[in-house]
């Protein structure tokens, strides 16, 4: 009855995942995922006078295509569930704020999309929504100089950290349609893990402690373990943060098939990439791959059931000017292939 | 079935509100609802070392608190949903790291407790959850360096401007608690409404637009007006706000009693105190208001049915220096006592 254990949804009426939209930056749509999003923008601009605008702007876009794709007019939108990187999701607020939907904003750093499926996926298995958006976006121009330097200053970057993704994806969540290729089945809820990370170009250091109890968590409630899943897909842990990932599910136990297991941020850019270093990160990063390269494999056959699991680290310039730690949240969401 | 209108969730179930605790800092203390706080606190740190930490433990002891008074154990949380205004909602996300239940971060700024009673509402009504802590918190000093000016500086404020409250409030839904005092029956969400007010102080102005169409929609959607609620409580559009939304609405050709009318952030200071000008403002404003003097006068059996209308404004910093203009957003719930 809409749950099972201790923190998952159980989505008895398995929302219909209608249609989907991805929009990336020119740098991500370099990278080897390039062909499976929906728009590669040449201008990270977007054509508006600032980075910020840009972002907000790319992600009204970005639900319009996915609203598109989805043959649903933007007035049939019941609510949009939301959120960014920037302070006060302002990238969100201005982009709801276009849209004119109903608006119920998020913030779960780069967990956020998951976050917004997870309780998406229960307002519209639950009857109280019919449908709803449920995205997220995030650039690296804004995230860059809100969260550590002036672009300008050119600093050097330690090879742990992280490119932010310019990128967005939306997703169009139907409580009636019956012949969409996928649905959300369940959902685990994150709960803040703190390893005591304090350094902010490790944010896949900070955020695997928490990925590896939100999986463990969604094994136990379940009963499932790693081959019942054609994917597991992480958000945004890296390279580094998926190896230390790999360990710590090890350490619990939990046997780890590595071949089931991807990171966006690993897989979004490549490896001959310039400044990447340990891989992409941002809200945007799963957000995308989902709304692109995984959902086009599903369409494809080649994935019947994967799990989403996005991961956002806990601070703000200011907790870490007061010495705070980076703790990190998780959360978890289950899409599968309709039989047909 | 979980909905009715456009925008309004019906709780079939009615969740119980099994619990409620505010605490507030000194100045809010020493105002008229002083004496329904369940804690006062003398200093405004909560013996931290700086006010955002103190904010976070400010709104982790009312967690506690809420908790003490329903009789629940914090082991037995099922999720946390909470925000605040700060950059990344680092008050809810220490708070939350502290607490160790699953966490679900929102942004609504001013209008996040109503936001997540709305969305805890559906979340506990729809089984997904059988009990869920709503919360929100904000702090005079955290809120005014990051948003304004470094306190240091003494800058004038004008007589539109409101004072930030230094407070927090929690509640506890319990979907299998048929004893409660209160149960939650509806929710309207709110969507992004923007009269192009430019001034970050005059919060009122910007709020009162979105205040109106909430209302507005939510009498739509029941098929009620304002006599069928003996207590319509803004969050925090101050005295001049609130004037505002009586014009507002009566354009609207919405009957307005204005004995029924009040607004937390006009209530929660008296005019003779010094500085909060057009009044109190915050997410912890109608937090607090709510479960400290609301319920109370719900207790005694005063209040039978009640709209709370939270209301945020929608900006941050960056958006206002690139000459955004300041859209608000309002979500909605009604809290009806049970009858006996």
């Amino acid at each position: 009855m809409g749950r099972v254990g201790k923190r998952t949804f159980v989505y008895e009426h398995r929302p219909a995942i209608r249609g989907w939209a991805s929009i990336a930056g020119p740098k991500e749509g370099q990278g080897p995922l390039g062909h499976t999003f929906d728009a590669v923008s040449e201008d990270d601009l977007w054509g508006q006078p600032s980075w910020e605008k840009g972002e907000s702007e790319m992600l009204r876009q970005c639900v319009e295509k996915c609203l598109e794709k989805s043959g649903v007019a933007l007035s049939s939108v019941q609510a949009v569930l939301c959120g960014d990187l920037l302070n006060q999701i302002i990238s969100s607020s201005f982009a709801a704020r276009a849209l004119g939907a109903p608006f119920l904003g998020l913030y779960g750093a780069c967990s956020t999309m998951i976050e917004a499926l997870l309780i998406g996926g229960a307002l519209v298995d639950g009857g109280y929504l019919s449908n709803a958006v449920c995205a997220a976006s995030s650039h690296f121009s804004t995230a860059e100089r809100q969260y550590r330097f002036p672009l300008e200053m050119g600093c050097q970057r330690p090879p742990s950290s992280q490119w932010t993704v310019t990128a967005s994806g939306s997703m169009l969540l139907d409580g009636e349609d019956r012949d969409s290729l996928a649905v959300l089945t369940h959902g685990t809820m994150g709960r803040v893990v703190d390893y005591q990370i304090t350094d902010a170009n490790h944010m896949g250091a900070a955020m695997a402690p928490a990925v590896a109890d939100t999986i463990q968590g969604h094994f136990s409630d379940m009963g499932r373990e790693m081959r019942d899943y054609d994917l597991i897909a992480t958000g945004d842990l890296g390279h580094i943060g998926r190896e230390l990932l790999i360990e710590l599910l090890t350490r619990r136990g939990i046997a780890v098939d590595q071949e089931r297991l991807i990171d966006c941020g690993d897989s979004i850019f490549s490896k001959a990439q310039n400044d990447v270093n340990a891989g992409g990160s941002g809200c945007g990063c799963v957000a995308s791959v989902l709304c692109g390269w995984l959902m086009r494999r599903m369409e494809e056959g080649e994935l019947h059931r994967m799990l989403l699991v996005g991961s956002g680290a806990l601070m703000s310039t200011t907790s870490s000017q007061q010495g705070e730690s980076i703790p990190g949240i998780a959360h978890a969401v289950v899409i599968e292939r309709r039989k047909r």
